[in-house]
């Protein structure tokens, strides 16, 4: 089985010395070389290149790099194709870590603590225990319900919120658009992990801030178009937000002197919350191109009328 | 029974609430009243008065608010006096909640991506899984215990240290001055929880730094006096540590213009780590006054000859 892989090139370099050895049946080509192109059965792309069926006529499955598919022009893709997103433990196991690390600071007040650390103040302030604090995860997919088995082992009082009914242990849940200001409500931390549709795209508003309570947080680990930067600014400014841990924004690399460089509530990290791991990865793609060969539904299959 | 409160005034008004509807037979006197001296059984304080026989001719029990008692000076306390630290959920759920704020923010190089931050630079560093990062708590006693729980919960490779042999479970345990250096040299991330004992004092020094895996990080959570602080900063500019998380100073509030404020590979914070939480922690003292009272033994009373 034959094929391409259009990313960055040593990860590329990494997968093809693994599947040589725990897959020698399939060839990996790194782009832009391609083997015979008639072949070529399976892409795995960040970014696919143009005109695919000229490109590849017998291509079968197209797999994203990531965790999400928001990056593909779907209206470019030939409308039968398949796009299968990355799921896989070290993309999980991130992203718990990310959100672990960014709602326990923001209930432990650590931006505070690290602005007065600058300024040379030593002050105390009370702490409240995690069964008081409530925090609220905005989708609830695999990233969602893996953060949220972890925030309830930490004793925080948990809730979801997603398009559809879900169920979570420990976790009172919200969906659709009719139970959202009710979740609101109850988010105390507010993390956002959802995928970028039309619907989510600048979902992070004035008016979405609002109906948090007063002196609310924020972490956005879900794509950067959610977001609208200046309602979060007012929101900081007026104190309707304490705080918020931003992994992604819209351009990114954000651009120089926009304002969440500077401004001491804001924690900025360079889209790190969640990397694809090499060993983790590839395991998993070939579990998918396996099941593939076998005739078996695939793990991560995006359903195009959702975007996700 | 009658027992006498010398510490925070707005904390021993909610205690005494609390007694007055839960043990009414129990009256807490807050210092400077004390009511019949000679009827007083139990002192709670952080910072006893001085001449205790003189002040309270029958007093039975002194516990300590806080998780230490290192504040007292013993020598001047009366040798058969039991002396209680407190063990409360509050406290130790607090303590879970800073170390694993702490470890997580190390283990994804957040010190570093806060500074670029500041630098207004957006670049991503390779991550490696919790199972691959080594971390070693110093301490098991209940908050050492506590926070490895949580950290084996996370995935990370654990190792624990303590003086006298203990069991934690899904984690490598070394203990005693001659297995110290197996422990450090696995220690990636080390956290320190130790008592201040004469022994801890200025245990964390260029000597045990150099044990450590080179860029290795410290959470110190223990006592200010336990860390050198010469050494540390000279630890991170060598790069042996590559950054440190800093609750506890020697003295606090650390002094004006102390490097420590303005180190960028540096994250201090007040003393807050760990805070005595109202509510539990006068159920716990409850419990303890009853165990006292059916003769039972204590929670968390003190072996003066280890000093904790």
């Amino acid at each position: 089985m034959h094929i391409v892989y259009k990313s960055e090139p040593e990860r590329g370099r990494i997968w093809q010395r693994w599947l040589a050895e725990h897959a020698p049946d399939i060839q990996l080509h790194l782009w832009p070389e391609t083997g015979d192109p008639e072949q070529v059965e399976a892409l795995v792309a960040w970014q696919p290149p143009e005109d695919i069926p000229a490109l590849f006529p017998r291509l079968k499955l197209l797999f994203s790099v990531g965790a999400g598919a928001d990056q593909f022009d779907f209206s470019a893709l030939p409308p039968d194709l398949p796009v299968i997103r990355m799921i896989e433990p070290g993309l999980t196991q991130g992203m718990v870590e990310y959100v672990t690390f960014a709602v326990l600071g923001l209930h432990r007040d650590m931006p505070r603590y690290f602005h007065q650390q600058r300024q040379q103040q030593w002050q105390p302030h009370a702490a409240i225990p995690a069964g008081q604090r409530r925090v609220g995860v905005m989708g609830l997919g695999e990233l969602g319900q893996a953060a949220l088995a972890q925030l309830v082992a930490l004793g925080f009082d948990c809730a979801g919120w997603s398009r559809t009914p879900r169920e979570c242990p420990g976790v009172r849940c919200w969906y659709g658009n009719d139970q959202l200001a009710d979740f609101l409500a109850h988010s105390e931390i507010l993390v956002c992990l959802l995928p970028l549709t039309d619907t989510t795209q600048g979902l992070l508003n004035q008016s979405l801030f609002s109906q948090l309570p007063h002196g609310a947080a924020l972490v956005q680990a879900g794509r950067g178009p959610q977001l609208n930067d200046d309602d979060l600014l007012r929101a900081l400014e007026s104190g309707q937000l304490r705080a918020a841990v931003v992994d992604v924004t819209d351009p990114e690399p954000l651009p120089p002197g926009h304002p969440f460089w500077h401004h001491p509530a804001i924690w900025l990290t360079p889209h790190i919350a969640s990397q694809t791991q090499n060993e983790s990865a590839i395991a998993a793609l070939l579990e998918n191109l396996r099941r593939y060969q076998r005739g078996e539904p695939l793990h991560g299959e995006i359903d195009r009328s959702r975007g996700y």
